[in-house]
């Protein structure tokens, strides 16, 4: 009854042992009874005694039928022990997530997406295809803080675009800024930590998750103050001074002094600096990174992502140690496999010495900036009295409208028309009444450039009276 | 100068951008002076003007050359700010790896490594590039557990080989044990765990790490005794009961009982069990896992990894949670993203879905059980006296030679021969006079076949006195 198909790409032997093991699965073959004879097998099949035996080992192997000594291969006659318990509860179906309340968002302007046909999915496919057939040793475990020829190409990328004045071997890549800020919350087991208000929920979650109690300070019009920071008894200190989130605030120089200086202070006093969006910068030069401002040995700790330069599904991030924390985290790490994926890692490795990085940044560049021109111009026109901050840099900007009813009428109003973004006070971690009034955060990251006068359109109906209606 | 060649893959205004931008870097175009207009670089190479404007745009969205209003295109006057910086202190090369103390060994018999040449990188390599073309959604951010097609072939697969009773909504992907065991220690954080001696230094490093302190419990012939596990206080305990790390034991069915009964003597007390290599049972049935004796509102937390079953540097393991601690990991955990890339985790998913999976498993079985054999023999064959232990299943065995001068001396002399292993007692953690003498772990996933006979001929000039050498 089976038939064997030598055009298939799976060898014989494998389609033997996959048909059989169906069989014997579906009850077809019952537990205890004695397979056919390896010969009289292969003459049914019209194949040697070799593959026969091979699929009859494979099947044994897998606990499927068993070898009895002079006797030949039988079903199992345990087997059942374990499946009558799958045969019993199947695994439960997933269900289906919840229905999303309201109408389901046509447009969607939230941050943290990617405008996914812009990935190098040609190049990136290549890279990874090669890597899997001629890098077999990339499938053995790896260097606990990372590939180093990774490290090397982060090192020299970070030190000539961002600033960052560090050696290979102060860098450690990780599966996310989550993680990496998992295992600084370990060396800083003692310590405390002031995060900007407002800002990123996310830091101080993990960060108190893994035991580091957090305090916020509230963000000025050149982010966060020194006098503050110092007031507020922390000795560490997470800041976004390159395009701090969501507000868009670049922390001018003196400001970035004034914290170094803060960290100078006093020992075991640590800037954690998130630069998570740098790379998206459309009209000036970026200012260098605090960590370059403070040097390989200062008290700064330089944390990125790939998630918004290559895609958030694909887990690379990195940071760089300052000396004093290196010796200690090699310590207690020594064990620790690294978390991301080595064909991953020697993938962008590539990538990035190949020069598609860095040609793939400037696209997405342009791209961005296009399309930043175009929907805030589509806005201008649309939404009389609009106002527009941060469209410099990063891939939102802050949408204010006076007269439309509020920040919580805005979002309803434009989730009604199918937009889906969030109130500005969403982002404040406490004191929301120091938000700035009637202002959202629109990003245009997954926004599609044909969108961009319909998703315009869709808000000025969500927010403007029309005196036909009246 | 520059030559376009429309016969390459990148198109015409990228094979601008990239000379025009390596010309820039390199100084040939000096800061500040003009790039030629666009009509006559058009007419010099042959292009389109909008060629060359996409290329002259793409510089100035890297930074490389500025746009000024009805001038034309410029190098970028402050180009260099940053690129100085490099120029000075170019990233710093990559020193060499330590070389190591010894001859470098020709035989690794060390645990952890697998036999790259068993892994699947035809269907692999056909699946990862099927989803990267076919499923750019993949790009975007996931689901925190991991996706919920994974995690639904993830129960399937262990409830039908491993007994596991659970649901995929209990199932959590992550990359790598140690990560999932950081986040099991913010859900245990005010616990004590008892660990396995000898066993796994890795657990305890990491609990450690994340706050948990650590007792150890010393093992006898069925794995970890329930009374010593009561007298030690802790309240977590983590066990490999079906292949106790590294001595091979499988914990019976008895002892399995009481160890339940001590964990359901107590709120709050929980089981890890780690199922690390189960997968390798070469002659015997498994025993369903204690999770499955559990069921799964019991006190179990599953652990498992696919670094044996696929690869170590491919970075994928997951573990199941009781219900009990089902809820509080999602409140806690909301906000992060998951640590495994996507494009894996489909890979995995599709992999497992279209049967590959435990085909691949059953090929290894076969092929490691064949090597272990011959292996065995060989050993028992230029060895006289050797015993071999746990070679049933994992991919290790133990190996002790009485007369051969002790584990210490038979580690140095293998050594001496080139095959690197380790002596039994450096996986005590405490009381290393508890260990069996003479003894030491022999690994051989990574040992190639046609090695066997040379590693055992290896072993025996470095522990046997021939007395012709007398």
């Amino acid at each position: 009854m089976i038939e064997l198909d030598p055009s298939q790409k799976a060898p014989l032997y494998e389609q033997l042992y996959a048909a059989l093991a169906d069989e014997i699965r579906t009850g077809q073959r019952a537990a205890g009874t004695p397979l056919p004879g390896r010969r009289t097998m292969a003459a049914q099949q019209g194949v040697s005694v070799n593959t026969v035996d091979t699929a009859y080992q494979m099947l044994a192997a897998e606990g499927l039928a068993e070898a009895r000594p002079r006797s030949g291969f039988y079903v199992q006659s345990t087997y059942g022990m374990l499946h009558s318990r799958a045969r019993r509860t199947p695994a439960a179906p997933v269900p289906p997530p919840a229905a999303p309340a309201g109408p389901v968002p046509l447009y969607d302007l939230s941050t943290g997406s990617v405008d996914t046909a812009l990935f190098p999915a040609h190049s990136w496919g290549r890279i990874q295809k090669e890597l899997l057939y001629q890098r077999p040793e990339l499938l053995q475990r790896g260097e606990m803080q990372g590939d180093a020829p990774l490290r090397a190409q982060i090192a020299e990328y970070l030190s000539v675009y961002r600033g960052v004045d560090c050696t290979p071997e102060q860098i450690v890549v990780g599966a996310g800024i989550e993680y990496l800020l998992g295992c600084l919350a370990h060396l800083f087991h003692d310590g405390m930590a002031a995060i900007e208000n407002p800002g990123y929920s996310r830091t101080r979650t993990v960060l108190q998750n893994s035991g580091i109690p957090c305090t916020l300070v509230d963000i000025d019009r050149e982010g966060l103050p020194a006098a503050a920071l110092e007031k507020s008894g922390a000795n560490l200190c997470y800041l976004t001074p390159s395009h701090h989130f969501p507000t868009g605030v670049t922390m001018p120089a003196p400001r970035r002094a004034q914290l170094l200086a803060w960290a100078a202070a006093q020992p075991g006093r640590y800037i954690l600096e998130d630069d998570y969006d740098s790379e998206f910068r459309f009209d000036t030069r970026p200012l260098p990174s605090l960590q370059g401002m403070a040097g390989p040995d200062g008290p700064v700790v330089y944390l990125t992502t790939f998630s918004k330069s290559l895609a958030p599904g694909i887990r690379i991030a990195c940071m760089v140690l300052p000396q004093s924390l290196l010796a200690r985290y090699r310590r207690d790490f020594a064990t620790y496999a690294n978390t991301v994926s080595r064909f991953e890692q020697q993938t962008l490795c590539e990538f990035m010495a190949g020069g598609y990085f860095t040609r793939h940044l400037a696209r997405m560049r342009l791209a961005y900036k296009r399309r930043m021109e175009a929907f805030a111009a589509a806005l201008r026109a649309a939404l009389p009295g609009v106002e527009l901050d941060g469209v410099h840099s990063g891939l939102h900007f802050l949408l204010t409208l006076p007269g439309a009813g509020g920040e919580r009428a805005m979002v309803a109003a434009a989730a009604q028309q199918g937009v889906r973004l969030r109130g500005l006070s969403e982002y404040y971690l406490a004191r929301p009444e120091l938000c700035r009034e009637d202002t959202v955060v629109a990003g245009y990251s997954a926004l599609r450039e044909e969108d961009v006068e319909r998703v315009a359109q869709a808000l000025a109906r969500a927010w403007l009276c029309t005196p036909s209606d009246g």
